[in-house]
């Protein structure tokens, strides 16, 4: 492999100096591109693009052709892994990712196991082996699964919730039966994650989407407890340098104490905290990375510009900071606000590396 | 007007003495309870219900016949003030609140006025009035309102949203027009609170659901700053005695200093925040009102009562705690869940108030 000519991201992840803040955005490939949505269309569906290591790495290259991204995130969905376990997702139009199976009941609980990653899970790794190669050492590559909880989230209610009323329900009536499924999520996740690492993955990320749903006591039990684990299982080091593992809850903030604790190197964070008051409660342990609103995106570049100058002067001097949106990019958003963003980010960010 | 027989949720709100932590659930006249359903038949719709004080009393009191709850909260919309204001105000069949108008230029703006509260609100005040003769000094009586923000929100989107894209982008574009209707937003909800008062409210809430969806600069400039001018215009006192003023920002865990520096009397809390660290940060300015997660209702009453018992522990001893849910009760809650947590609430609640 070509050594990397820009490891930025990787060194403000581990808090290490670096010449400017590194930027890329969660979601970065996807509809709010027109070369996404003409590919996704010659695939013929999302899944389609995710289980073809072809297109999986044409999508992930996309956004770096356009805008002079520090990273790049592989083409994949969070809820690959339950597909693996033989739950069936799916897609209905316009409403989000489906299981045909539920996890509900005993029965359905003690016939999980965790999957064969290299059987059912090699077109992830073929795609992360194959996206290395095209990426032939531009930026690095960040592998990246759901986390044990929000995954068994979707397990549970079988697609999305407004309320999650069935896993809470499950979580506090039989906590027996949750702890089980969030432990065998547990190990699946890890050892996915781990395929990702070596077939080339060098930074993992895990997706907490749902973590934020819970109260502080149940969020420590049923989501953290499960991503510590997974945490202590990641290989750390791969290729000669660290792999960083960013753990990211979304409405986390009163617990970056507790998540900066099991371990990982960084910690994800949306737009509801002030980078400042983060930076304070647990920068000397871990890197931060976000966190602008992205419907800021929406405004003009000009205002996008402020924005981020704003975000920037928040987290202030000094290097452990990787500039990120504090959720995925909208598929209503111009790219050209994109490309104010990133552009911003690179003007405005070396005077806080000095 | 008789004297109150139970003033226990007003002593907790001001941190006096209480015998026992005072309980009541926002939304808890509503479609978990098959009496409402039987009048919202009668009455046609929701608004019907809302716009009739006498199908609007019948609602309010239903919970109060079935648990013994130290509080009853008018039944309303948080929608009615800018109804009045001429929007138009409907509900689609399972879709949520949709206005006619949207407020989303320079003119619409122009055309924003505060309404005469006991022409185009008099349903409401008259409701109030008749909810106290009901009430025949039982329980207190809450009234309550949308926050400036929050109406700002559905005016501009002209209805619900996942992401608030309209609305945000206004307020980082425009924020000359966004700061106009918000100004327009608070004197309307000052004038609207305090007709409440008048007619008989003996605390008031202002709920701001969509304050959580802004990034922690943004909630100050756009939610906070607003709600604080509410709270300096509200009469906070009546009939010889303090009228409480709570503010409840869903999702606003981490900003509850300048929540409590309005110089409310009360923070309602949704379940993301353990009580003990809200007690620690902000319990010396402010009483708590929360926070149970409302899913724990689909656990059966074992779990309830047991979880009901964490809540109050983590608020430990002393007074100053209004018990609630950390938002509104699901229409899919068990009637007999919600009679087990407020049985619990006032079994388990008197070891820490002796």
């Amino acid at each position: 492999m070509k050594p990397l000519s820009n490891d930025t991201m990787l060194r403000a992840f581990m808090r290490e100096k670096t010449d400017y803040t590194p930027v890329w955005m969660m979601r970065q490939a996807g509809r709010y591109l027109p070369e996404y949505n003409a590919t996704r269309k010659r695939a013929g569906s999302f899944l389609g693009l995710c289980k073809s290591p072809d297109y999986a790495t044409e999508v992930t290259l996309q956004p770096l052709d356009r805008f002079p991204l520090d990273a790049a995130i592989l083409f994949s969905d969070i809820l690959t892994v339950p597909d693996a376990m033989g739950l069936g997702l799916y897609f209905a139009e316009g409403e989000g990712p489906k299981f045909e199976r539920t996890v509900r009941d005993e029965a359905a609980v003690a016939r999980l196991a965790v999957p064969d990653i290299e059987a059912a899970l090699g077109y992830v790794t073929g795609a992360v082996r194959q996206i290395r190669k095209a990426l032939d050492g531009r930026v690095p590559l960040i592998g990246f699964s759901g986390s044990p909880w929000t995954l068994a989230c979707y397990m549970v209610e079988g697609g999305g919730s407004d309320d999650h009323r069935t896993v809470k329900a499950m979580a506090y009536q039989r906590p027996d039966l949750m702890h089980r499924i969030l432990e065998v999520n547990a190990r699946a996740v890890t050892a996915y994650l781990n395929a990702q690492i070596d077939a080339g993955a060098q930074a993992v990320m895990i997706f907490d989407t749902w973590g934020g749903a819970l109260s502080a006591g149940a969020y420590k039990t049923f989501s953290l407890a499960y991503m510590a684990k997974v945490v202590a299982g990641l290989k750390r080091e791969n290729e000669g340098r660290p792999v960083p593992v960013v753990l990211f809850t979304k409405g986390g903030g009163l617990w970056l104490e507790d998540m900066a604790a099991t371990g990982c190197d960084a910690l994800g964070l949306d737009w509801t905290i002030e980078l400042s008051e983060a930076r304070r409660r647990v920068g000397d342990k871990v890197a931060l990375q976000g966190n602008i609103d992205p419907t800021v995106l929406f405004a003009g570049p000009e205002t996008v510009r402020a924005e981020v100058g704003k975000v920037l002067a928040s987290y202030g001097h000094g290097h452990g900071h990787v500039f990120n949106l504090g959720h995925g990019i909208s598929q209503f958003t111009p790219p050209e606000h994109a490309a104010a963003l990133v552009a911003a980010v690179h003007e405005l960010s070396p005077q806080y590396h000095r």
